[in-house]
């Protein structure tokens, strides 16, 4: 069953090989867990539904507290600490589950009617709180389109496929699949965030250099919005005026729920493998990449670890004596300590990854990378989507770990990767406290890609303090990547911990024609209110 | 020095060979040429400017006649008709050449404080009457941004080039060539058509496949509007709620002045070669353009004339002996009436275009299609932006040529062509005219192409009627193609003429977006009035 106050699986549990735990030790000091709280003490704080009844929409919703809780928060660090305390504050006053966009109407007019806020509710996968219901003294009402989950129609001639926008990753590529297709969007929280999610958000998966991000596989769909419904047309392409399409993109419910999403997709590939390169220091790597990708080579996925993360995942692999000769042959080869692991994919016909694979070693061999083959890719290809688990794992050891993710151009990264990461590393040092931090690069551009940082810390003696720690690192780094050329976010959206940072990124102008959208749409402030914008 | 009245450059004039009108006398009939007024003629019918003497900006504006008349029309068939005729009607009341960004905020004020309209103005090259002034009682000052026209940076390690948004196509690709970069958009109007305009009217260029669509090449930039200056930042991707720049794409004026666009460019390939294959079918040629594009197989161009294009193209191009000598091969080859000529381009590295080739060769031989190596290519590269000088020659000749685009997806592509060759075929029959049409598929997408569609007729007795005859077959086609799943323009914009469709192909509340979005910036509609919506 789906864990109540994390990630994933509850069967599913990852364990930190003894070495992963001597290494953390080492960077961190050693840890005491907190105390979780129980689903059933969580339960008994849940108040009475403020939902008035109406017999048109009754049986869509549910107000047990079982639900609203498993409702109330999304997968950010502090989702997590507010369900691992049992502060949760907030819950929704009952979670609705619409098996069509009738339904779908009916909920956004039992709203209007009843003075109510409403939630649109994917995965629950947000990392940024975007599901979070707020006190504004108004009944919420958590929508899940959890119920539309299929594919309603797959135009081969044409690729495209209908999905309900409640459909989870493994039901969008198990359908596709099962023609011979596959939307190829795989975010890392893949396992359980929905297709109208990544819509919402404006996600990008692993394999965005082949497939694109979610604005590429996005053609068209309906919204219901509460001034009607909004139909897209799916068009391939158009110069009439400003794309609609790119509106909806990102609007995290604030417009009107997305029920309905037409995707674009293709043929399974003939062939996939995944490839790692070690090179032995980082401005060597960065610049590989960065040819990589300026020189058009069609790659379908492309991450860069820098000389932390690798020896951070290296350490946390298990399997020392196969680590162990893999540093020696590196050594060898002249790739020693600072080294940076790269990892690729090619994918497509025989011919294509024939040709695209020989053009990337070759950049590569001409930037100092030694080539490994594909061993190492396929265990990456292998626990792409298992990473999350590790968090488990790690909490139940005394370790709180949270991400942070931007995009920037090319002459900046260095600067503002630098800046991430030793205000990470820094950030708790008056509380005597050392942070473990290291990062990667994971989506390419001809203009830049995405920093994605990792930062490990200790859980304080009580979970105020643990929250305050988290709170510190994550203010701060924000401002200071808004401030510096970076997005408050690449890949995860704004919801409401990043919606105090928008404006110095959209400027007075930008949030105002956000603000018009808004307004026009939902005048009262109905919809996921305080997300994106206030 | 640049036409008045028409295309291009006056000292460049392309014959049609004798062959090529004995074609079209064969296929419209023989036709007798209108009258043409002259500049002077024209000039004295400009009424005495309204606008009102302003220190802070009077240096900035020009209001003799001859400017007015050069600033008042575009280059659509009744722009060309209302020129040739001298018909003008409204011409803008002056023209202002602003040299920066704070000249141009000096415009936006003297508008607001003398309640005028301003028009921005890039190259005048509108096919849908984007810059022409309409009579809402206002004095209407047309603002070119020819004077800005620099490339002010270029960032080498992001490829970001920064430019005056007036420069023109033959500009901003010398300014770059001149650094070993390029730009890679060329729409056939590259000679005179700006990057601001590309970036106002969401253009597309013929080598999109590459280097995508100016949609994908607009970074960001600074646009002027009624409520201060709008800062587009530069990032290579965000998920930072809906995208500022998708609102400035296509806002045709509406919103504000587009002064500096930042545009990812790319560095020279190393090698660049287009092919020609002719194909013994419509069925075959277009099953291959869509395995070319779905299958990823990266071109950096390709196009798809219809047999009856092909045809024509054959017969206007000159050379009887050559084209003879190829119909035969074609013939021996299997390939005979009713056959389609495709052109592909492909560019990168050696490896790339090897390898690219090879497979375009692959895909266009298990359709039947007959390669016939780079010389047919060459021939269309070199003509690549002549072709609007045909326009001239036909008009001299008594012709009326247009042409409408569109794009729709891979399972209309027929629908949608066939009743737009129809309705053109037949749009005249009841006056008893001919129309010669034909098409070519020339920007490629998974889901779909554009379907782009030229048409001839003999000019009328009368200018009046000659309009008559246009309005007919534009409206009547333009109603055809958004009730039929067509975007009313894949490449050039809403403007004026296009404006009536848009909301069948919005929906209302498409429609209520933009208006959002106007009104928000410029309440009193104060810049491009009637242009995109009303």
């Amino acid at each position: 069953m789906r864990r109540w106050n994390g990630w994933g699986d509850d069967q599913f549990n990852l364990e930190l090989p003894a070495q992963g735990q001597a290494f953390l030790e080492q960077r961190v000091g050693s840890a005491n867990p907190l105390q979780d709280a129980t689903l059933e003490e969580v339960c008994l704080k849940v108040p009475a539904t403020r939902l008035p009844a109406d017999a048109k929409v009754d049986d869509l919703i549910d107000t047990r507290a079982e639900v609203r809780v498993r409702h109330a928060r999304g997968q950010s660090l502090v989702d997590w600490l507010a369900l691992r305390s049992g502060e949760i504050g907030i819950f929704p006053d009952g979670v609705a589950f619409p098996d069509s966009n009738s339904d779908v109407r009916a909920l956004l007019r039992y709203a209007k009617e009843h003075d109510l806020h409403l939630i649109p509710y994917g995965g629950g996968t947000s990392v940024a709180g975007h599901i979070n219901p707020i006190d504004q003294g108004k009944p919420v009402l958590t929508v899940s389109l959890a119920k539309m989950n299929r594919l309603l129609d797959l135009d081969r001639e044409s690729q495209l496929a209908t999905f309900g926008a409640g459909t989870p990753g493994p039901l969008v590529e198990a359908q596709l699949r099962a023609h011979g297709y596959t939307l190829g969007h795989f975010p890392q929280s893949f396992e359980l965030s929905t297709i109208g999610g990544w819509v919402a958000s404006r996600s990008s998966g692993q394999q965005s250099l082949r497939y694109g991000r979610i604005e590429q596989l996005f053609a068209g769909g309906r919204v219901e919005t509460l001034q009607g419904t909004l139909d897209l047309p799916t068009l391939p392409a158009s110069s009439a005026g400003p794309d609609i399409r790119e509106m909806i993109l990102g609007s995290e419910g604030r417009l009107g729920l997305i029920t309905e999403v037409k995707a674009r997709v293709s043929r399974l590939a003939d062939q996939e493998a995944f490839y790692v390169v070690f090179f032995p220091g980082w401005e060597q790597a960065k610049a590989a990449c960065r040819k990589l990708v300026q020189n058009r080579i069609p790659l379908s996925m492309l991450r860069l670890s820098n000389a932390i993360e690798t020896e951070t995942q290296l350490a946390l692999a298990g399997h020392p004596q196969l680590i162990g000769m893999l540093e020696k042959f590196l050594s060898f080869r002249g790739v020693r300590e600072g080294k940076c692991m790269m990892t690729f994919g090619v994918t497509g016909s025989k011919a294509q990854c024939r040709s695209n694979l020989a053009q990337a070693r070759k950049v590569c061999s001409a930037h100092g990378g030694v080539y490994t083959g594909t061993k190492l890719g396929a265990k990456w290809a292998e626990k792409r989507f298992t990473m999350p688990y590790f968090r488990e794992a790690l909490w139940q050891m005394g370790y709180a770990v949270d991400t942070l993710e931007t995009a920037t151009d090319w002459d900046n990264v260095d600067n503002l990767l630098n800046r991430i990461e030793s205000n990470l590393r820094e950030g708790l040092s008056k509380d005597g406290e050392r942070t473990h931090v290291f990062t990667h690069l994971s989506h390419f551009y001809g203009q830049g890609c995405s920093i994605y940082t990792t930062y490990v810390f200790r859980v304080a003696d009580t979970y105020p303090q643990t929250v305050a720690r988290w709170q510190h690192l994550k203010n701060t780094t924000s401002e200071l990547i808004v401030r510096n050329r970076g997005t408050i976010s690449h890949q995860h959206g704004v919801g409401k911990d990043h919606a105090p940072f928008l404006p110095v990124e959209k400027g007075e102008l930008g949030m105002r024609a956000i603000r018009a959208l808004t307004e026009s749409f939902d005048p009262d402030a109905r919809l996921n209110p305080q997300t994106l914008l206030d």
